[in-house]
């Protein structure tokens, strides 16, 4: 099996780039080692910088997006009882987010492929990338065989390989070490994250700082609400009761004015830990590296899926510009592009969880230097721009 | 001996009170442990923020100030070899900073308390605070006797009693623990501090971040550098040779550009450790905190000096709204009131702290942290306002 650009991996990141280079004219191959339903329904993020939405408008996948997503126009900060709105459009000159389902966004992608675009090959599992510094890198993969069984090897021979295959994929490994650096942190804790069956309680999201620790209150539709809890890392989500879970949410969301949390059934719980994680560089000959693969934000920025499309849109781009120009400048260029980006999302994200999360070792100083930066949120038009420009998302290349 | 308001200390917090006081028609006593010439030596700050030159100027010891101050209207960053001015009056609607020694504004204080003022007595050091709970709080003190000896004791009768004894003063050790919330953290490294005779190598302040940790560039006058290094905790100043400061200096400030740092004699050198520390609250009954003795901030932020004068403004306005109107609504919210100001400029000395200092215990990732927030500063408008802002100070009040 042959084509331009072998994509590794069926989530965000590895669906788009096989439409924008469809829509470039360029053939692709994608492997997914799961199977359609399982792409189709795993929970993930779900706010859409606007960056994000122009590129899904712009690739042909915005329309159910514009029909169902839900447009933000800001986000809510709560501590110390108080309420404060971030105003997004009002900060920067007119953007906003878009809360739709990374889930969502997949399916659109999976059904735009499927009809019209290269092979999009499920429980297609790649064992290894191997040649990335020849001009043929090829990837090894196997087809589920009968009843669950294991088909023969086969080869995927490319022109370039772009691993989106997440953390734990085999993209990344086919990077030899000698010159890589990783840059990694992890935090003790983590989220409780549930869906509940019940109107969100409150139109836009609301970040809560509370001595109890963190909470977040989103949605997935008009009548789904996702909630998170901060809880230490390595927790068990069966060991919190549901009744439990909306005790202590009441708790962290208290307000001085009547603000109600609703309650519903909860129909899903787990625990997302966190982690900062960012693989240099990301590219390895013709082999590239792009979302998950190379760098892990913690989700309190809304940053992962939006960094695999900048990602994305960043290598589609220089190979067009190659197939027009014959240049390699751009695809020589893309794993710089795409760290500078990386490390402001990875700052940003950082920096949203440690305003928001009661550290462990955190003492009475640092407290109050989580209420002062709160505190200066919410009374410099400065520092709340620079909360609502990297909220709404950093520019692309 | 009696008076309205008993002054421990005579540094910058203590004579500007007296001063403001005067202004005001209320009277006071300063007490002063160290000798004139010792009051008018000791190096501190040298950045006077817009709020606190607007208050020297309007309390009548502006003169000196606005014809040998050097205005500074921004800073430079210097990281990854890269040069970045920061425009404090494009990106703040006209402040900006005076750069002005605090030797320089205490002699100017001195002066006019002298030739016209309550008493400014030397060599008078305050053993403890009595009665704060009381309507007449008094100060136990001892004059310097002939010779170096030590006179009786005597007393200081008062309406209030103001604290501007700085960190190691006896004012703060009269509150008492009930109430009291302290909030400290230590940094593992200090400044080693020279007094050079060589004219500055730049016209404006150089805060340089190097993986070899931070470097400053200041300057006294235009004929003094003043100039500090990034040491660890507990270094001895003399274990560094003038040629080994030098040779580190030129370091730490490299450029990609032809920029080059000027040597001189170093006349003066000395270590400086960095703390933060807030004392909650900074008022007990009639016994009133300022300045260091209630907080203390790490240098980098230069607002130590600044924090002082707006304690002591907050104070004299307070007071002299309850001698015009009897009311004790402004001296009841004195702590409050300062506290907010004060913890905004902890905040931003600790972040220009970490923004520009190398920890030991920094990893890689900790490090790419520090270059991304310069980037993001060096990039956005907002983000870099927010530090213009902070730089030229927060509202007084």
């Amino acid at each position: 099996m042959r084509t331009t650009v072998g994509i590794i991996g069926a989530g965000p990141a590895g669906l788009l780039l096989a439409r924008l280079l469809h829509n470039a004219g360029i053939d692709s191959v994608v492997l997914e080692s799961r199977d359609r339903a399982y792409v189709e329904r795993r929970q993930r993020a779900g706010i859409l910088e606007q960056g994000t939405v122009d590129v899904l408008r712009a690739a042909g996948a915005g329309e159910r997006m514009d029909r169902e997503g839900l447009p933000h126009d800001g986000i809510e900060l709560r501590f110390a009882r108080r309420r404060h709105r971030v105003d997004f459009p009002a900060l920067t000159g007119g953007r906003s987010v878009m809360v739709y389902a990374q889930t969502e966004v997949c399916k659109d992608l999976v059904a735009l492929q499927l009809k019209d675009g290269g092979p999009l090959l499920f429980e297609a599992e790649a064992l290894a990338v191997e040649g990335a510094e020849t001009d043929h890198p090829r990837v090894r993969f196997r087809r589920g065989g009968a009843e669950g069984g294991k088909g023969a090897e086969e080869v995927l021979e490319c022109d370039y390989v772009v691993g989106c295959d997440g953390f734990w994929g085999v993209a990344r490994a086919a990077v030899p070490a000698g010159p890589v650096r990783t840059f990694e942190r992890t935090y003790p804790f983590g989220w409780l994250g549930i869906l509940a069956d019940v109107a969100p309680s409150h139109d836009e999201l609301v970040y809560a700082r509370h001595d109890r620790g963190f909470a977040l209150l989103s949605m997935r539709s008009p009548s789904v609400s996702r909630l998170y809890l901060q809880v230490p890392a390595g927790t068990d989500s069966e060991s919190w009761s549901d009744e439990e879970i909306w005790t202590e949410l009441e708790r962290r969301f208290e307000t001085d004015d009547d603000w109600v949390l609703n309650r519903g059934p909860i129909t899903q719980k787990s625990v997302t830990p966190m982690r900062s994680y960012v693989h240099e560089p990301m590219r390895h000959g013709r082999l590239f590296l792009a979302g998950d693969a190379a760098h892990i934000v913690p989700p309190t920025g809304a940053k992962g899926l939006n960094l695999a499309v900048g990602d994305v849109v960043t290598f589609a781009r220089a190979l067009a510009h190659r197939s027009e120009t014959g240049s390699d400048d751009l695809l020589d260029a893309y794993s710089e592009t795409c760290l500078r980006r990386v490390w402001q999302a990875e700052r940003f994200s950082y920096d949203m969880t440690t305003l928001l999360h009661r550290a462990p070792d955190a003492g009475p100083f640092e407290e109050r230097l989580q209420l002062a930066r709160l505190d200066r949120i919410v009374s410099s038009r400065a520092a709340e721009t620079d909360i609502a420009e990297a909220y709404t998302g950093f520019p692309i290349g």
